[in-house]
Parts: C-alpha cells; structure tokens; sequence
C-alpha cells in the first residue's frame, strides 16, 4: 500500500508546488453566474440546489488549480450546514479532486473517544458496515484530527495510516484564541509541543520511502515562533500550515521550514484563492488558477 | 426565547429522571427483525438501507424511553458513516426525539475558526443561507464542542444560546487516554480546570430561570476527582456526564455533585441502554426502557 506521505510527496514535487487549496464554499460568495443558475432550482429545496451550485463551483476551482496546487482541503463545516445534499456535495467535491490526481486533506478537526472515532475514521475513509459489503465514505486521501481527548482519540485515525491514509494533527491553530489553551506553559514547554511530541510518537511507525510520517501536524502561519518550534520536534513530518491569505498570515518567513525533498510542508490559504474573483472581477476559474499560481511562485520550490 | 438550559431543567423535573440516552447505532448490534427488513432493501443502496434502519432502530428506543429520560445525546459520528443517507437519518432521529419533547445534545465535539464555527453552529442549529429561505440543519438543542482552538471556536456556540440553544464544551472526558492534555498541570492545577474556568466565563450571560447557564461542561464519570473539582467551579452549569455504563464509571458519587432544583447534571449512557437487548433477550425497546429506568431509579430524584 503506498504512503499517503509518499502521494503528496509525490504531487509536490510533480507539480513543484506547496500550495495546498481550502474548499470553503459560502452562498454569499459564490459567482452571479452560478447563483442565477442554481437559484431557479431552489424551489424544489434549497439544500439540494446550494448542495448543487457548490459542487459546480468546487469542480471549476479544483480544474483551475489541479496543475499549480499540491493538494485541496474542504472544510467540511461549509457542506454539513446544507445537511444531507451538503455531505453528498462533499464527497462529490472529493471524488472530482482525486480525478484530477489531487490528494485530498478532509479538514473535519474530529475527536473522539476510541469507539466513536473508529466511525469518524469509516466516514473519513470508508469501511463502515453494510449488509453485504461495506460503505465507501468520504473517500479523502487524510484528515485533520483535534487532539484534546488524548491518544485514544487520534489512535484510530493513525492506524489508518497502514491503509494509505494520512493524518493532521492540531498542534497550533491559526486563529486569535489559540493561545487560551495551546500556548499555556506545561514543564516549560507550551502545551502544543507537548501534542507535538505525541505526533512524533505516534508517527513515528509510519515513514514513507520519502522520509516523511503519514502523520502531519497542523500548525497556523499567524503564529511565525510556534512553527518552527514545531518543525524542531518534527524533523520528518508533512506541516499543514493555514492562515496566510484572508487569516494574514506571512509567508515570508516558511521556507526556512523546508525539510526533505518536497518542502515537507504545504501551505493552505482558501478564500484568497477561491474568491480571487472577488477582487479582480475576472471568471472565477481563472482567478482561482492566478492566485494559486501567485501563491506557488511566492513559496519556491519544494527543495 | 426559552433558554435551552430551562427546558432541560423542565423536562429533568416532569420526568424525575437526570438519564441521558445515547444515540450510537452500530449495524452490527441492530435486533435481527430489523436487520431482516432491511437487509432485503440493501441492494438499492447499501448506505440507504443501513440509515433507514437506524431511523426506526433509534425511533423505537427514543419512544420506549421518552417517560424515562431527560434527553437524548445522538452521536453523529455513527450517522455519519452512512454518508448523506446517514446524515438524513440523523436528522430524522433528532426530529423524533423533539417530536416526543425530549431535549436532543448533537454530539459532534466540533471546534475550528470563528468563520468555520459558525458554520458548524449552522449545521446544528440551522440558519445557513439559502436562495430565498435559511436552511434547516439537523435542528438539535445543544451540541458538545471541543476546546482546544479557545475561546472564538467556542463563541459561535456560545451566541447561540441567545436564540435557546445550549452548548457542553469538553472540560474532561471519560476515555482511556483523556488525561495526556486535560490532566496536565499548568499553575498548579490541571488544564481541564482551566476549560472550566472559560466555560464558567463564557456561560455567565446566559443563566434562565432555573438558574442554570445554557453553557454546560461534558465530565466523565471514570475521572471521579475531576467531576467535584469541576463541579466546584462551575456550581451552577449543567455537567453532562458521560462513562456510565459501558465504559465502566460508577455512579453511586454522582449524587453528590447535584445542584439546584433540577440536579444540574444529566447521565449518559449509550450502548448500555439502547443495546440492553443483547443482555436479556427481550424486545430491544422493551429492554432499553427498563435499562433507562434502571438507571432513573439508580440516580435517584433530581433534588
């Protein structure tokens, strides 16, 4: 079974990118083409029709940027909010993005005691019982998991690993209230490189041929100390690094965070790419591809 | 607007019961008459037929204990297994129980970035925008939420308590493996007090009738220490606890944390009520509800 460290690797290098796109869709954002047309098909249910306009509007920025980003990570909040057409948007936006060869990074930030995330993992991943054969799920190539109810809540998700799949970590958020929690001081430490070492640990099992853990870490550009901090503890781990774009975090300072032969980081920014189209009034398929692109070259490359 | 904690306290009265029911449907403990019905719808739909027979598995223990609980606590993680079908049934579960004036905790343990917080409350609570009207969601209660982002991946919760909903942030759970973050010392007292002291801030404004903050704590019955030292800062929060039962926490300590006039805590069991079934051989929503009143009777009157 391939690593999922070894895919990504893999697409950084292919594509000489460590950009990797969030999928965040919002009805208020998306282009007045796309509105006109699913607006007509709301009367029939306005779940089923923004569920529709999503997965169109998913599909065009996944095409746009499937040769300039390393990989894509839908937030699957934006999808559960229109229920049940929502989650099946979801997996279509999956299932479009892993046609393109992009590896998906399924941002759902679970958590949960061991049972319990042994079926958030099936959701994730597939595998969950059927009658006769199992369940496909979401089909996405990682997740990202919270650590606050210990090993037992990211263990399920790890042994995925022995399956092809990858795993994020939460080790230092992007967001202004990070620090009630992950910056409070534990044996001189801050609490995040303590979760930080249970990623090594528990990663540590599973190294791809690239030399990089299926087990990452994210860990916020807003926060320029904290990443490198964390890179020290994890020499050989994939960093998923949000907040740049619209969270105003600098890029500046990341590639001193490169390790191995793909960058062993990739660098997430969501509504700066989807919603370029926004600020420059071009189609949104081409602004997508342009900001992607503004981004990649802003990184370097991978090594 | 009611508050959410005033109708739980209400309904913990009217039913002198402080249990909580939780809602895990596994496949593989479905009772054989269901699991003969639907196994013949299977082959339309692995996934449909799996969700239609959680809908009336959990229908039948919702309405077996609907004089015997205070609430149900669905888990969504077991919904969501069965991809969109699954998050149908989820909402359809969540309907029944209202449908019988049960309070309904959505057990998601969600916690990102404000932006994507407040979709994940969209997705509980309902509110998402659609082309002409907002959108539904799964209409739950209350949800439980995870503290590890601090306080803005709490806020979009929190603010929903103005339009009556309630939240339980994850102060210490039950699990194995809880202790390798919540038990950690930071100031000479562990970071779960710490969860508690935000809980305790953020719960402040939103207090009804019965005196209750709309803003809870999730504290496991295994970690018996923790429930008090908990329950000491926060004296009048509803702890939802869970650990009872399968996991193995006892309940005989549990009196003493009672607060107020409807007890200000509520119990939860899962796989030991709606799976009683497989104990005693009877009609699963028979042995569910003598399993839920066992367990009433167990924690005695709520003051």
């Amino acid at each position: 079974m391939e690593h999922f460290s070894d895919r990504l690797a893999d697409s950084i290098i292919s594509r000489r990118s460590l950009v990797c796109v969030g999928l965040d869709p919002a009805l208020e954002r998306m282009p007045p083409t796309l509105v006109a047309k699913y607006r007509r098909e709301a009367a029939a249910g306005e779940d089923e029709a923004v569920a529709a306009c999503f997965v169109e509007f998913c599909a065009g920025v996944v095409e746009a940027v499937a040769g300039t980003a390393a990989c894509v990570k839908p937030q699957a909040a934006f999808f559960e909010q229109y229920g049940a057409p929502g989650w099946r948007a979801l997996v279509d936006t999956v299932a479009c993005a892993r046609a393109h060869d992009l590896p998906v990074i399924l941002d759902v930030k679970r958590g949960d005691i061991a049972s319990t995330g042994a079926a958030y993992r099936r959701a994730a991943f597939g595998g969950a019982p059927g009658f006769a054969a199992p369940v496909a799920g979401v089909a996405a190539d990682a997740v990202t998991v919270s650590p606050y109810l210990g090993d037992d809540a990211l263990t399920p998700f790890v042994d995925a690993c022995a399956e092809g799949r990858g795993v994020f970590v939460l080790v230092r958020t992007s967001n202004p209230g990070a620090g009630l929690l992950q910056d409070l001081e534990v044996d001189g430490r801050p609490l995040y490189l303590h979760v930080a070492d249970a990623v090594a640990r528990l990663g540590a099992p599973h190294v791809g041929r690239h030399g990089y853990s299926d087990v990452g870490a994210v860990v916020g550009a807003t926060a320029p100390a904290a990443l490198h901090a964390v890179r020290a503890v994890l020499p050989h781990a994939f960093l998923l690094v949000p907040g740049v774009g619209a969270q105003g975090g600098a890029t500046e300072a990341l590639g001193e965070l490169k390790a191995g032969d793909a960058g062993g980081l990739v660098v997430n920014a969501s509504r700066s790419i989807i919603y370029a189209w926004q600020e420059g009034g071009a189609d949104y398929r081409r602004a997508a591809a342009d900001a992607a692109e503004s981004l990649r070259r802003e990184l370097g490359p991978p090594a």
